[in-house]
């Protein structure tokens, strides 16, 4: 896979990178463009699901000097993965899912941090949603120490789903909620798992966090805050290999 | 203290802020600056102990439009303590102490990290060198969510001084080393230590880790990299907190 972040600059080629099978992170179309190739773009981008942003003419400007034509589309550094697929190739393998779900999670550099610390303490996956969490940019592959090319990433347009789909193949979920009794030491993280850690300052979404099988907070010393959301999964992970490791 | 970083522009302003006991991170002066009064300032950043850079006039004059003189120093944001007075203030409240000493960690958003995890996990200080060390600058606080303000920070002119002074003082030591036998969890983290964590590419300094008492790894599912620094260092203390809670 590439390293290289691209832009793909214009109505055609974004086409025929749509139609080639080729991952798009994002398309940003300016506000008010038109014309048949352009609804040719939105219906593409429904039909492979990837999220549009409309934006002022300004900002594709000062992302290129090429002639941009109303659209440009970020494409991804990464190869997605789907669940499913995932699932199957672990459970071939004889290995139990460690997977962490990240619930708005915007930060690239706490994004990167995070799938370094599941790389090192054998995670298998990392589950994100199509919108509302930072791209997996250059900085994120910088900050990942280049984990992010040896983990599955999972991209779904739903979280919720995919809570139901790993409940239904029989894996854990668990969620970090500061106020939670039970320690991250107390549960049974050598069964298939799933972690779901939320947002910088907002935690988990309450409807999420209420599909899931349990609860934990990781133990502190003081009142304070609470530890960086990559810090606070780099705790959880541990914690798992930990008692993975017997 | 303040939460505002200020510049101290021109010579006269900085000799006051110098006499008045003011702490200053850094003094830049220009190259081949002049004149009598920056005599005295070299003087005093001597006998203070602020570390000087010589820097071309450019860097000055792009940090500030006022007429800097060839000086510009960067005030603390936070309040530096000496070694012995923590150590005193703590053996008084009947604590144990649980300190981690920085050795060339540049990056100020894994330093704000890192004092957020040692706060959250009680441990009292952060010890740091006056040289090779990213400043504890407005990134560093925000990056620390406030622990900062609320957690000792030492700094000291030799960490290898300090590091005799704690094992002076009952203080074990101990280095992250990545080929290390023990476990983090393996060490006894409930007598008074101090977790010395290295530079985020080169690791601890080999000079400074051979005075240490006991090595240690953080386990790992893969041969792959490491975490990343501010990372490791939440699970050490992680692990030092769980050892102390019994």
């Amino acid at each position: 896979m590439s390293k290289k972040e691209t832009l793909i600059i214009g109505r055609q080629p974004l086409v025929e990178a749509l139609q080639s099978g080729r991952v798009i992170d994002k398309i940003l179309l300016q506000k008010n463009a038109s014309g048949e190739v352009l609804s040719h773009i939105r219906a593409l981008s429904k039909e492979f699901d990837v999220p549009m942003q409309m934006v002022p003419v300004e900002k594709l400007n000062y992302m290129t000097k090429a002639n941009h034509q109303g659209v440009i589309a970020l494409a991804a550094l990464v190869v997605y993965k789907e669940l499913d697929e995932v699932l199957e190739e672990i459970t071939e393998k004889g290995e139990t899912p460690l997977f962490i779900m990240l619930d708005g999670i915007t930060d690239v550099r706490n994004i990167g941090a995070i799938a370094r610390s599941a790389y090192c303490c054998g995670a298998q996956a990392i589950i994100i949603p199509d919108k509302g969490v930072g791209l997996l940019n250059e900085e994120a592959m910088k900050s990942s120490a280049g984990a992010l090319d040896h983990i599955h990433i999972i991209r779904v347009n739903s979280l919720i789903k995919a809570v139901d789909s790993l409940r239904e193949k029989g894996v854990l979920v668990y969620t970090s909620e500061m106020k939670a009794e039970k320690k991250i030491y107390e549960l049974p993280l050598t069964d298939g798992c799933c972690i779901i850690m939320g947002n910088e300052e907002k935690g988990v979404q309450p409807y999420l966090a209420k599909a899931a099988d349990a609860f934990f907070s990781i133990p502190m010393a003081t009142k304070f805050d609470s530890f960086n959301v990559s810090v606070a999964a780099g705790i959880v992970l541990y914690e798992a290999l930990k008692q993975r490791m017997g």
